[in-house]
């Protein structure tokens, strides 16, 4: 501020600031979801338009779009935040118990304080036990868990442990394509090389080996690929990966000297009759010590998928496997860093992984609202993919798991042509059209990633029934007029 | 994995993880902070010790040394989680408009969804009259507000953006010594130079602006010195900076091109009769347009420390102004990839920024539990520095505010020797062996950072009134008894 005369120019600007952080997307609340949310306030305000509302079909976020909580998670958080209800004959025996155990395991039985960084060691010690529980009585430690703010903070905290180099010994991260975008950003602001490995959407967005091979090999001319990210069920791709797949990738993984990350928030989300979904660490377990006591392993849970849906609560956790000893001091001194994940969260969790049991008095009802969420999503997955399959130039695999159908759109070259005029990829100017057109708020594939001349979009299966039906109706026939459009 | 023979070396080791991890430090839950955990365990399985009860004053953890939550803090957040209660008659009418102001902004109507990645609009509103009325009217703009999981989340993501360049134009970051060690670990994990400017003990802990340029002015010579962060009421300091202090420390940024980073969390606990908090926005604006329309800010708060006390619950606020609008749109998409803060902690935060006004059901009795809490934490800041400074070899400026005193104690010539031995800082001996032999925790300075020679402890004033002076009492018993037995 030389003379008092006012700087012509900020510090932080475009070209000073962090250029990983510039360069990073994440497409899943990107510009066209800020777009959905300003004809939102359109609509408030009065603006007539062509619809009446819109509808965000853009994120995995269940309560947003109408699901109820399920009781017993929201009466144990509600008995934590204020005891007082301790004593208040409305609350069920074994909801008020759970609150109790919680609370006890809380510094100054205060879910106030600050947790140990790794997480309450009474729920993550619940957490074990629901993992050997789901596994078959696989063992787990609890010293192996830590609670996390999402699933996402997990993820991008292992990611942060394992990047390294520079040039040619770079880390070299593997993901799926299409991939949730969480990973690309995480890649991007680490300053890591992401490798893509493409699903086969010709077998269901089936893993393939011989991709995974291919693309491995290819990205070890250039940096240090050491690290395999896999999501399932997939998003956004709704597929859920055979028994045969996972042993596959596992001996792929520990022949090829890979640290294994597995996404698996969506472990509840499974609706097709001949899917059932095995955790990476069940099997690499069975596979026998020759695997299990050497490859190195991370999974993820998450309260926001499921049945629960409670993304708001940021609660999460995740399990290290044959993690060296003196790494997981690192990794725990850096979650420290941020002191604790939020203890409400880390309290949803604690009740997710120590649900009422047969002849508790909330069982019934828990597992009544449990079913009826789950039954009604898988309705939805088969709806999903029974409209788009009737529908011509839309191609839609089976929504086997998670929460999304991501269809593979036809997009004629007229209309390609006007989206390379305009700066835009060819499915960000139809899901544009779409939106302003009718409402409908869904994302391009090119933010999940897409095979060079294919156009996809992701869509969440969890508007309620009468309302997905609609959207998928209408959907559907702006994309006929569409294609009409620009034949 | 080479002829079925297991692996030598895992994939993840301290050789070849993220060294920039591997190098940061956070002492507040460090070494000794672990250890203390331990023989809270021994002591409950029964190991005998000189004491019956470890006391973690390591950590501004209010709940956890037996502070009560607000009552109306907690019965807002509670009606948020378990709307059925909103028919209870139990609960205030104010506590329920507010919960139902709350509800009404959340996606859904439950908390349980996600919200906007900036955080929920109404509390950003909320948040932005909290702030004008703390300043005197000088206005705030909820767009330039951002709800944060916790201050730390907001301070990390600041840096992050600021973070750029290699070699000699690497970003450096200025930081106060002694320092909550939050920044030294978010400098090291981003690989950015911390550039230390030292306190002045002999007065008080005041900010100096000679040292401060002249820290400046070094580090250039191998950096680019671009943010200046400074940490008010100051922490471990507990000094509260002056007005004209504040004013200096503006236009030494205006004039040096710096951006300005203001910690305000401890913003509610200043205790010194003659001392006040004076917001850097305030005093900013308050010096005219040359400065207002110019320097950039960013500064932070949270619902941990204060009044409330609710750590667990990692909420918080960040208000950033004159940011390019560019850039800020950057800093949303960032925040957007962890999707938002948890939400409850934003609803801790939106009750906090919009208080019960008198008149209010509630207003009573939450301003009373609120001025107990404030006058019990003055009396103790008092009590500590009394204590502390009757004792030979122990030097203790006032704690104006925040919850910590951070003395200088005499460490004698052959105790240094005998830590140097042990290739520890000599105050951690120091902290080591008060905790094995009293049960006290307190973090040794060297964690914070002090003049070369000189040692300290934080120790916060947290816990209740009588434990607190027995625990000073065994402190300043110890170190007469350590100094003994060295000389």
């Amino acid at each position: 501020m030389e003379n008092g005369m006012p700087k012509a120019e900020k510090i932080l600007t475009l070209e000073s600031m962090n250029q990983n952080v510039r360069k990073l997307e994440y497409a899943v609340r990107g510009p066209i979801v800020i777009r959905a949310t300003e004809l939102e306030k359109e609509l408030q305000q009065g603006v007539k338009k062509s619809f009446t509302e819109v509808i965000k079909a853009n994120i995995g976020d269940a309560h947003a779009m109408g699901q109820k909580p399920i009781t017993f998670l929201r009466q144990v958080t509600a008995l934590c935040l204020f005891p007082e209800l301790l004593n208040d004959n409305k609350f069920p025996e074994d909801s008020k118990e759970k609150a109790r155990r919680i609370l006890q395991a809380c510094s100054g039985q205060s879910i106030g304080a600050y947790s140990a960084s790794q997480g309450i060691e009474v729920i993550r010690q619940d957490a074990a036990k629901f993992i050997e529980r789901r596994d078959g009585g696989i063992p787990s430690n609890p010293d192996n868990i830590y609670l996390t703010t999402g699933a996402s903070d997990g993820i991008v905290a292992m990611l942060k442990l394992l990047v390294a180099g520079q040039g040619k010994s770079r880390t070299g991260i593997m993901i799926p394509i299409p991939q949730y975008p969480l990973y690309s950003a995480a890649i991007a602001e680490l300053d890591a090389v992401q490798v893509n490995y493409y699903l086969d959407e010709d077998n269901c967005w089936a893993l393939d080996i011989k991709e995974l091979r291919q693309s491995l090999y290819e990205a070890r001319k250039h940096c240090n690929p050491k690290v395999l990210c896999i999501i399932n069920p997939g998003n956004p791709t709704g597929q859920v990966q055979s028994r045969k797949c996972i042993e596959d990738v596992i001996r792929f993984a520990a022949e090829e000297n890979l640290f294994l990350m597995a996404d698996e928030v969506y472990q509840d989300n499974v609706y097709a009759k001949d899917c059932a979904f095995h955790s990476f660490k069940k099997v690499l377990f069975e596979m026998g010590p020759e695997y299990s006591s050497t490859l190195e392993l991370a999974s993820f849970h998450s309260v926001s998928k499921g049945f629960m849906g409670e993304c708001g609560f940021r609660g999460g956790y995740m399990e290290v496997i044959n993690m060296d000893p003196a790494v997981k001091q690192q990794l725990t001194k850096l979650v420290s860093v941020r002191l604790c994940s939020p203890v409400p969260g880390q309290a949803m969790m604690g009740i997710v992984v120590n649900p009422p049991q047969p002849g508790d008095p909330s069982y019934k009802q828990f597992n009544s609202e449990k079913l009826e969420v789950l039954n009604n999503l898988a309705e939805k997955a088969q709806m999903t993919e029974k409209i788009f399959s009737q529908s011509p130039g839309i191609h839609c695999n089976p929504v086997q798991g998670a929460m999304y159908s991501f269809p593979r759109i036809e997009i004629p070259p007229k209309a390609v042509e006007e989206a390379k005029a305009q700066d835009l990829a060819p499915d960000m100017l139809f899901c544009t059209k779409l939106l302003e057109e009718t409402g409908i708020c869904v994302v391009p594939g090119s933010g999940f990633g897409q095979r060079e001349g294919t156009y996809h979009f992701r869509m969440t299966i969890l508007p309620p029934t009468e309302k997905l039906k609609t959207l998928l109706q209408k959907l559907t026939e702006f994309h006929k007029k569409f294609v009409k459009e620009y034949s």
